[in-house]
């Protein structure tokens, strides 16, 4: 069982995922890309990641934009694995 | 310039793509998939086949379900060519 984060312990992380914004029990990010192609290849990374720890995001692609989201849906709300896996992808942004 | 067809020719068009629905300027379906991992390879072959057309769709993976949205942006509003690429979609997962 994953433990929901508690608003104090959500606000505290926020910093540490600055790129990213928090809609209720949510942590999005937009990402824009040249193209449709190029927004493509980053979903499959992030699919491959998301397979790995078993942490799935809500995707969502508009040609070259894609919206990330992630929330724990077990802890009915926020955990600390939301936070694991978006700091991963801005790692497999920056790498 | 893509035709943007009218409401009536929209109306006569949906019962070729039954499973789809209308909302606005946009025809959707969603896809149900046994995981995650099927959603994607689902995903994989309509990007190829939206790269391929150069037609692409506004897609919404939520772990193993996938919502896929056609509309024609240079019409300003739903064309033949959402049509044609939700009945590819459709034998896609026929074949």
């Amino acid at each position: 069982m994953v433990k929901r984060l508690s608003d104090a312990e959500v606000q505290s992380r926020m910093p540490s995922i600055a790129a990213w914004k928090r809609t209720g029990d949510l942590i999005e990010r937009e990402f824009a890309f040249p193209d449709f192609v190029a927004a493509m290849r980053f979903v499959h990374r992030v699919a491959a990641e998301a397979e790995r720890t078993q942490h799935h995001p809500d995707i969502h692609v508009l040609y070259n934009r894609v919206r990330l989201g992630y929330s724990t849906h077990d802890a009915g709300g926020l955990s600390e694995r939301d936070f694991t896996a978006a700091i991963a992808v801005d790692r497999l942004l920056a790498g």
